[in-house]
């Protein structure tokens, strides 16, 4: 139902600051309602804490405003853009998260350094190319949709279901708006320890790819053998 | 009305602690009273859990105190050079906070890695030089405002409302003291994300101009669409 | 009695987010039942904060389980591994701690820069191989078991009880499942501690071995004069 | 009144944990009480929020016990030295803080990079030497306290009251139990500040001495003119 999907929709985003991924109101989160097809987004520039589900905006996906009654996020855009090309996607999360934002300013990818990354991130996370001038003075939202767009084409956007924006900061994908939250903080935790693995060892290595294989496919999958049987949602 | 400046004020003293950028009684907060022109700013070396309006102080902007019966911040002479110098301050913010203090101590701007720097600092942040002995010996803190204000005699002050002091600490204005503590807690995080870019990556080069433009003016200006249409305020 | 085994395993547990060792489900805590051998381990893939003591799971030295209706720890062979070798090890902590990690991702040992290292740990802890592919297609988590006895069979367990493993994360031991939380602790504050000595100083030495021996024999062994006459648990 | 130097003993330690100084029991605060010149002290090992003034330990200066049933911290005869040199030193408290430790386990002083600092410190705050295994085999703890009053005998352990000891922590000293606190608060900032400050610029330069005078005096000695007109304490 789509009632059901905002009130998920507004527990993402005050998850947002819980999980200190954001100050003010720097990060967004929308979800798919699986019925209607529309897209619940969080309302730009209204603080995590006054917000309510009459603050979230439901667009269809050509973005023509179903029901709300506030400005959608600056970034419904990207959004759209991402669930169009992806019917996999049923979340999408937008942070300016400190560590990851600072592997997308310093323009350098996320390394899988270790299990926690290979736990949820099947490979490294890529960052981006800066958007040219002609895309941001064309529509600047749009573009950025259509570059992550074109970076998935060539990548699996569940099984690596994040991506760094040079300069700018993070998006990451999930089965539901709760789960796109959920990478979004594993990608901040991720990229915490692999900027201290190299500052302790600039000559740190990835690990190799069959402990990458084997973490990943342990928690995924039809083998997977992790928890109780259901996913970590 | 004065009274309402206070409690204005007295708020935004309060929020130093919550927002992390004090320790004890390191910053104080002014704003300029529209009614009278007068402005009320914190007392020296209270803590900011016993603070009431009772102990704000007013002064005019020669600095003869005009109600309360403590004196004023350390620091009043140099918010007070700059209300006089820039009519559209209306709040002043002086911290020590770690990341913008440690830009401060190394003698470093803080350049525009990024969009989140972008939305709020239209370029980068300045670092100005210290104080010589004779200016010290004179009045240290009258000349400590006198240097901001030649600096923003060549800079926008509403447009970059922000400037380190070599050796100091950070001085934040805005259109109220809230708005003043605001862009202290962005530049805080805008240098913390800085500091980790560059030991990621000590190439990194700060964003083109015309992705500044972008984020800037879809923020401020009649062209801004962030938001409801109204400031982050 | 077991019941009060399980109890303490789940308040183990629960204490790896009060300690900020964890997010998510990313650590899991064990202790050895001294009536009857068996060992309590956490459920896999259950949030703390939902934890209760029907969720423990309670196995026997092979790994059968005894009772409990969930399954185990997807870590569980590699503590039973310990466990069986070991008679003296009483309770395992193993989580993926920001610090620790970092060591373990960057393959490099903690070394006893200091005292508060040698309270608790009398020497270095090292960080052991990664696992061959043959390990980890015959049975990952036993081998890392095995890699971990193989290395405390030629160092003292209860002396030094942590270990880190290259890209993954870390193991501490203790006499109950809260004592090496405990470890677990002190190990990631002294990964934290040597992180910034390094980068401080590139050149620092690890104490000398007098100064390991003082301050590890004062809390230590049958002439420790720390405390109160108990250990610190 | 002695009970009264006992509750102003108790409050002081159990405020190391709120100021993130201390983990578990690692920290100590001590207080000359003025009617009798007795030291009371932490009890060794025992938790901050178990304590009671009925742990706290009164010593006369050679380390006597006159009144608690408990042993006095392990560091006891580390404050008494201190307090039999210098009799203006009221308060001692020791502490293993993050930042403070990592500059004492690399061996190098604290330097006075900016005015938070020469707030409080006035010049460089020292890292004395390891001790030689004759001293530590003789007598750790008061060693450790000779070579503070060594220290001390050729700088004014009231203008700069802290100092670091190389490979283990760090004293400082105070007119009370809560100005010691106090001042281990404000170097551990410092120690902090200085160390990003050194990692965005390893040519940092400590201020020049006129703009330390300047800060050290405004708040210290009789032309301070900084708070109300009494002490920040």
């Amino acid at each position: 139902m789509l009632q059901e999907t905002l009130v998920r929709v507004l527990y993402a985003n005050q998850d947002l600051p819980k999980q200190s991924l954001v100050k003010f109101t720097w990060g967004n989160v929308s979800e798919r309602d699986e019925e209607t097809g529309y897209i619940v987004i969080k309302p730009s520039g209204v603080e995590y804490d006054e917000l309510t589900t009459d603050h979230m905006v439901v667009l269809d996906l050509d973005g023509n405003i179903i029901q709300g009654n506030y400005r959608p996020s600056s970034d419904t855009k990207t959004h759209l853009e991402v669930y169009k090309a992806f019917p996999q996607v049923k979340g999408i999360c937008h942070v300016h998260s400190t560590y990851a934002t600072a592997y997308a300013q310093a323009g350098m990818p996320i390394l899988a350094f270790g299990t926690t990354h290979a736990d949820y991130f099947y490979g490294p996370i890529s960052c981006l190319r800066v958007l040219k001038k002609e895309e941001i003075e064309d529509d600047y939202e749009r573009h950025t949709g259509l570059i992550i767009v074109d970076h998935f084409k060539k990548h699996d956007i569940v099984a690596t279901p994040g991506v760094l924006l040079h300069g700018h900061g993070v998006f990451t994908f999930g089965k539901s708006a709760k789960d796109s939250v959920y990478h979004a903080v594993v990608l901040e935790e991720v990229a915490r320890m692999n900027y201290l693995t190299t500052q302790i060892n600039p000559q740190a290595k990835p690990i190799p790819q069959y402990l990458l294989d084997k973490h990943y496919l342990r928690k995924h999958g039809k083998n997977a053998y992790y928890g109780q049987g259901k996913s970590h949602e």
